[in-house]
């Protein structure tokens, strides 16, 4: 940030009188840029015994598999965003479980919000690329490319998933109830 | 948004290509500037039957109640947010539970989340009034001035929270243990 948005002069990076971090000053309007951080929400869209990927068409970690996910807009909610964007980069329709993982990130400024989620197949196709993904596809655990996964988040999130799901079995329960998996919150310090 | 904090160009607001909602643009230096929603991270801090409150010495809602909570900064973490506005607003010191309520505000662009919590009283003193607070008081249940807290996403909060301890309390489990209740994801439209 070099300018003032809203008067066009030049800022400065300081620490405001009666605050404690540095902040973009406009000593010519009076302003105070605020910066946060941002949130991306996604979905991790379940179909029977496989889950859904998309391969990323665009950087970073072009051509490394995801789950769809983006930045959250103003005037959506999280759920919103998270149908949004798996409508954006897989085509797919889901129905949305409840928050799944919650992973902070606080090198880069970004919250993750992950949504467990039904792919809907009675909508035809299922699901296709959209334009930010090379291909989408189904996948069952055993053939989770994990050493070609793009964050570390989305393999946090698959782990979690996996793990889940296989003590719910253990534990005799509908594994594809998806009430009976419960938010996991993490901090990751670096990719 | 009026000039380019980038270059100091006047932007214009329009939908880019390959977009589909308008963007500030600026037609100068090419910057598309986003704008995402803003977490408001807090606590409920819990000390035996009771919870603590803060009374707002600034607008919006000034004279009313509300849980400690503000807007997460860049470089930290959402429970590091709930930890240190605690802190900022009611001089206190807590152990964080888990995430308890998330609530979209998509009409003022911002998602709380705010955090169970076990007030530490093995500090002296225990809670005082930050500079944005008037007061800070613990409340039992039935003396929480419902009519006069500052936010809806507080009063949710506070509601689930007492309906919680009351249905663990019929279930003969122990109220205290902050693991045993969980996430309340929900969407407020209007203040």
């Amino acid at each position: 940030m070099n300018f003032c948005s809203h008067c066009g002069a030049p800022v400065r990076f300081a620490i405001p009188s009666d605050d404690d971090r540095p902040r973009y000053l406009c000593d010519n309007c009076g302003t105070i840029h605020y910066q946060n951080p941002r949130i991306v929400a996604g979905s991790l869209p379940i179909l029977g015994d496989r889950v859904l990927l998309c391969r990323r068409a665009i950087v970073p970690r072009e051509g490394c598999w995801t789950l769809p996910a983006g930045f959250m807009e103003n005037g959506e909610t999280t759920p919103e965003a998270a149908i949004r964007e798996t409508r954006e980069e897989a085509c797919a329709e889901i129905e949305l479980g409840g928050l799944y993982t919650m992973v902070d990130l606080p090198h880069i400024n970004q919250v993750y919000m992950i949504y467990l989620a039904r792919l809907r197949d009675d909508v035809a196709p299922a699901f296709s690329a959209g334009p930010e993904s090379l291909e989408v596809r189904l996948f069952r655990e055993e053939d989770i490319p994990w050493s070609e996964l793009a964050f570390s988040t989305i393999t946090k999130t698959l782990e979690c998933y996996f793990r889940d799901r296989a003590r719910l079995e253990r534990e005799a329960r509908d594994v594809q109830t998806l009430d009976l998996y419960s938010l996991h919150s993490d901090v990751i310090r670096r990719w």
